[in-house]
């Protein structure tokens, strides 16, 4: 990106997000049920690049195993509701009806109970015994905590999710994970983040990542640039991500890591341009908070929004606008991207000219 | 364009609808009594350089012909309404008693009659025997099964239009339509697109069509940006492809392929913008869904409003301000841009100095 | 200004408004005590670089003796109800009782009224009496037939006001307007325009003129950019007409013509950023119209407000803040720069260092 | 910051809002526990770079000390309703009942009383003996009167504060402030500000000033901008005066002058982008009079509100949101940035891993 300056002492880049830039079309058109959105991360195969977040509102392993049978990657919250309640259906119903204030005081609540690492197990239990691709998610500051449980339970791929994820944290007081390590000795795959920068991103695929997540992964109404003074408008981080994977296919002599764009995705054109800055899948939160059958009732919530200390976000409430798979699949009865994500990116690959999700990484973007 | 970086591993340009952009006037001024707005395109001379879209809500065989005798030319959507049913007055009056949802259902089934041969050569008759220029226009998809119908009805042009549409449509399901052989066996001009870029129209004038439409020809309320991520900002649009006409006339040995903006044109000073870009004329189809005498009774609804699957637009109401007479050449009562479009048209090149439409596509634009 | 591209075919210039501009302080601040914001065009020396608009709802005889009295110059409209009716006030009160579309109308109405040559020679012999300098405007269509009659009424300052003139206007079904000749046979200076651009202004300053109008001189809710396409943002026409000037100076060997900002002027802010962008004087409307005082009583319209076949704006309402002194001169009651105006201006330069307007130009601004 | 053509006979650089830029994360992260936002001024340390604004409705004797004893500098505003009435709290009760118009008069009317030299006296003594750090602030108008009250009766740190204070204020009336053998003289250190530009700044500094403010320290809701045509884009003109501190400490051989953010910081965020920008410390009003103890009643103002003949900003109506050290330290109840602003700036300093304030001044910012 061009550097220039604010003032005589400090210079930035412009950056842009996936509202200040449009996919155009390209001399080739091509029909829309040739099209494959299949993708493939170290030995698992999807046929989306769709990952669903792992977040309450969102995910529980029934909707897990359910995503995993459309075709999607479902992500267990490891260190959220359904593993620090035997039965939290009823806890999720009781917030669904409480207002605003009162629902965030009843989520910080809800969320001091013990993680109880028996549910850990049991949760992923129930997914893997479905057939289905088994994920879950633990932060950073639980990962040495509760990873042996994970990894005893069983899990196909692990995911280390934070608002922002180093490959270098410091602190004085704990010893802090050592991804590096920790990724060397464990036996499944990783996928971490969020990062945003190039240079984030290249030291997170050192430690043996097998995909980062680009952004925030916060909800769909965090704040943290008002309240934090910090944002990451996605469309430059992706690009930037995208060229750390490149550069570190290189280095590396040949190891791909998947690059993932998780935050700023609420519409089905957002996937588009996710894929098109570089991305080889997406993690997404709030399009299936709208879905019938999520655990959230049609309320949605990242943990930035019930932090205790420092609340940075907001719970909202969605329309609650057809099951998953008619989110998914279509057919759409509403025109504003949030219904049949996966035939919106197929039209939109078709009508460029592409096929294949990794060559539609090149098609032609502007700003607008 | 210039191009700059999105992020380090995608480059972008740099795009401009014409909202962003505004005409200068020049040193001269003129009386625009003596503004010709003439536009010839093959063997036909228009008095105006407006095209009326061949969409439901706008053109009926009967408008057409009311159009064409006002010096513009009306298209006829040969796979609409009117080719579909004997009498479809009924159901454009009912459909304008439907509210919002309801409506759009309604649309749904109603598009899900056959399309009836006889019916195309029933209409396109009727135009013809008023004594105006004759012209229908199909979709890609459709245009195989559908030209022999048109042309034994005898036309005297041919619109093939599709939100997108390229000289090399790639699909292995079916054979698709070859622009080029179809073009050069067919007797009559043809005007194709909508493209959106200098590469994809190059290519449509090397299939010898006579014009192409640049942009999406969406309905006004169109939300492809939102679900496909895909959009057109049409000042760069209209300006790249008035490149690719120079270049091709150069590279043919001097074939003038005209170049029609046909979207984001709702407003009287957008005509006048559109032309600055360098279009040789304009697709319009909101500004004449307000007449009184429109087909929609006061609604506008373009194909993909209510495509079965993944709708990307909505049907929208306006006020209806007036005859198309009075919307083309006032008197206007309002101060919107809405009425009297040729006068309006005529003042904007009076008061720059032009006094042909060829000599204001040279006039001097900024952005504001 | 930096030229860029569209697309492929057509450059464009990026273009400022004075909304998008800020004036920044300087190393050294005065007392607004100190300030002089004088003004000398031709013989005749002003306290303040303000113009009153020769608009019917601001300018009438009696508030041009007052405006004169009060240290400014105020035009008479010579082609507007003044000049057509003995006694307007009626019309006026009668106005300001109707709505919008019934004031719009009777508006047209009251202006196909002939104008009365005795009543131009009437009206301006009561201001000149009155011992202030006399000026009054007539638009180029009219300035040929009325212009004996101005001078024989005896005027010191002629004023030829359009949306857009230019030094060459083309016709071939009247004789137009030889500007140069003129201004030439004239004895009194004359201030022409608008105009928006360097050439045009360049060419206007060419057939002696003492001042030109930069901008549109539409009243405060114009829609010419909507309706016509056509826009010019005030902050680079203004610095695009000062480099006309400096250059004119040069090539004509010490003529300094007066470049007066006429346009988007509607606080007092906009009367700083347009001196610093080069402006010597500025001609304002809307500022009047809120005194209670105006003979529009509180509302306010341009002559393109009621075009009989094409109106470009609308009449607007004001609160009516006090009288036209209090708004020059305050005190303010205010926060939102409608009053004193002098007062702000003189703050403005003291703030930032200077004690002249014609230095003031040269203070530095940045976009913002 | 790049130049470039308004027109053609006036250039402008761009400049840029805390708005305008955000905060990217680093390669690194750090535990919020290990930041420090110490910050140390001549001889005095603070726990907290946040001072905050000598505004009677954010600081009184008792909330100077308060907010003394919370780790930061309270700045008496020693020309406020504090020196000219015994027992102000009547005085700020009434005005809160009072509505917008009616609450400016009362304002203009009250700050008519005089300044009281033994009013300055007991205020100061007031505030020593609970043995905080004593700051009080005079404008520069008022410096040369009350400057010997302010010395005898004992100040830690000076503040000389205006909308726009030069180091050469030029006057032919009154002999002005020479601010450089004012600072010479006296024993105190002297903060003095508002500047905005890079040369204005390096002037200050040359005074023997401890520190400069940046902006205009006008309230909240101040219309400088529309009123005067002036604005300060915060981000911009912090970078700016950051360059003038670094030549300064060379020309200078060492002298570390203190650059200190003064305006349009109304979230958490904009503390840490000041900061970002490479303020050492921030000046605050408007967080300060959310709190449930501010003299304000939840109302806030500026001087230059209540301004006799010019007026530039209205007086605002806040929530009470908490008590000072709710907002200075939490725990927030709300997500908006305007409670906790010292763990958000510890939050948004360890997640881009950075333990200091003055290392944080290198972190990265984008524009978007």
């Amino acid at each position: 990106m061009t550097e220039f300056e604010i003032g005589r002492a400090k210079r930035a880049r412009q950056a842009y997000s996936f509202d200040d830039i449009a996919i155009v079309p390209s001399r080739r058109t091509r029909d829309p049920e040739e099209v494959s959105v299949a993708w493939q991360i170290d030995a698992y195969r999807f046929e989306l690049p769709i990952i669903a977040a792992p977040m309450d509102s969102v995910m529980s392993p029934e909707r897990a195993i359910a995503f995993g049978k459309l075709g999607g990657l479902g992500v267990l919250n490891l260190e959220g509701i359904w593993t620090r309640y035997e039965d939290p259906e009823p806890l999720l119903a009781e917030v669904a009806e409480l207002d605003g204030l009162a629902a965030t005081e009843r989520l910080q609540e809800i969320y001091t109970a013990p993680i109880k690492a028996e549910l850990i197990t049991e949760r992923l239990r129930q997914v893997r015994e479905a057939g289905v691709t088994v994920a879950g998610s633990l932060s950073p500051q639980r990962t040495k905590e509760y990873a042996k449980a994970v990894v005893d339970a069983g899990v196909d791929m692990f995911v280390i999710r934070g608002t922002t994820v180093s490959a270098e944290h410091v602190s004085s007081q704990a010893e802090p994970l050592n991804l590096k390590e920790f990724i060397y000795e464990l036996d499944v795959p990783v996928i971490v983040g969020g990062c945003a920068t190039y240079t984030a991103a290249l030291h997170l695929m050192r430690t043996g990542a097998a995909g980062v997540l680009v952004g925030f992964g916060g909800g769909a109404a965090h704040t943290t640039r008002t309240v934090l003074g910090i944002a990451v408008p996605m469309a430059s981080a992706v690009a930037d991500v995208a060229a750390a994977r490149r550069d570190y296919l290189d280095e590396s002599g040949g190891r791909y890591v998947h690059v993932i764009a998780d935050g700023s995705i609420g519409r089905s054109g957002d996937i588009a341009k996710a894929i098109a800055c570089g991305a080889d899948a997406v993690m997404v939160g709030s399009p299936f908070a709208r879905a019938t059958d999520a655990p959230g009732h049609g309320f949605h919530w990242g943990a930035e929004a019930h932090h205790a200390e420092l609340p940075r976000g907001a719970r909202v409430q969605f329309d609650q606008i057809g099951t998953t798979e008619e989110i998914l699949f279509g057919p759409s009865r509403v025109a504003d991207g949030t219904m049949n994500l996966v035939g919106a990116l197929k039209r939109s690959m078709a009508t460029t000219g592409y096929t294949e999700v990794k060559e539609f990484q090149r098609v032609e973007v502007v700003t607008a």
